[in-house]
């Protein structure tokens, strides 16, 4: 078992310098990078749709989308005229720094002013996976419960920004708004908390508000 | 990395030889188990408290929880006056069978005629990994979206009854139930599908009866 645990640190110490190399990277062409995380179904997709309908004509938008099967959320992507490059992850639950390398060198995704990396579906592996991105966004939808932070604290403390998705459902389902942000300020007292739902469109100005914000302040004064 | 494959794969075939020695273990007891998975949020606690409500007078039932964080999970099901154990996975993505042996060893929990074993909220990792289950039943909510069993075909493959949860939100959501259903069908087409609803009831009666069923079709003649 040891065996195991050191075999797995190597690993991950080599993919932690790919990210370093990726974030320097992505820092010499000021392209801001979200990694974006949560469980499947929470709404990543939608909320990516809804993006680059209202950004991509001002900014140049690209993104990676990693599954486990199909070129479905890479389809929708390029549907909204954006260019998309899908990893499959033959099974594996996250994405490493290695494939967005991969996805890098063989797709015309670069030169890009925002590049949203859409991660697997699943609230727990890709937490500890960096993948040179500028910060974590993790979303939560209101229909998962509201005991969701407390009970995955990793990936809450970890993303500088939580995105409450599908606020829209909220007077048909158990979610107690005010309980979910406290327990996430305590995880992360520096966090970034929006409430958005892509079908009523609340929130989500905020939130394209926010990105072009981080944009302007990663670019070299 | 062929290394880490081969020591993890080593991992994979004692975690089954445990497997094979629980599932020994419950046939001579006559338990019935049940291995529940899905990802966070899905309803699995919710339903496992309805179902002991309608059946714990009826069936010595016991629970397993498995979570990333807090003792929420068993605490729900105990207040149901059922026995539960909390298994705190120190942040691995899955229950393995060594834990379940521990679990059994270490609490009253058997005997019982009816475990549930409650998996920590995942959709990729949990699938692979054997328990001594009789079977796995695979949860997914409607608000998670259609494409989610040809997105995780995996589990939905694997598992010998698919409950699609949360059917009372079904008017708020685009979910195309029959779609759904044929993908399940074609990933495993001697599985059973069932539509429930822990808020109006809808399929709770199915649910049971099918629980009850094989527990009796489990017994020595």
């Amino acid at each position: 078992m040891k065996k195991v645990v050191s075999i797995r640190r190597k690993a991950l110490a080599a993919s932690e310098e790919h990210a370093s190399l990726l974030r320097a990277r992505f820092a010499e062409a000021g392209t801001l990078v979200l990694n974006m995380i949560s469980s499947p179904g929470s709404g990543k997709t939608t909320l990516l749709e809804t993006t680059v309908g209202r950004m991509a004509e001002s900014y140049k938008m690209a993104v990676i989308e990693g599954d486990v099967a199909t070129e479905r959320d890479a389809d929708r992507i390029r549907a909204m005229g954006v260019p998309a490059h899908q990893v499959l992850t033959s099974g594996a639950c996250h994405l490493d720094a290695r494939q967005i390398e991969t996805a890098l060198e063989t797709t015309d995704l670069m030169p890009a002013e925002v590049l949203f990396i859409e991660n697997v579906g699943n609230l727990i592996c890709p937490t500890t996976y960096d993948l040179g991105e500028d910060f974590k966004v993790a979303l939560l939808s209101v229909t998962e419960g509201d005991d969701k932070p407390i009970k995955y604290p990793a990936i809450f403390s970890r993303a500088d920004i939580t995105v409450i998705t599908k606020s829209d459902l909220l007077p048909y389902v158990p979610f107690d708004l005010d309980t979910v942000k406290n327990h996430i300020a305590s995880l992360n007292p520096n966090g970034v908390i929006l409430v958005v739902s892509s079908t009523t469109g609340e929130g989500i100005d905020l939130w394209c508000d926010l990105i072009a914000s981080r944009y302007e302040a990663k670019q070299p004064s």
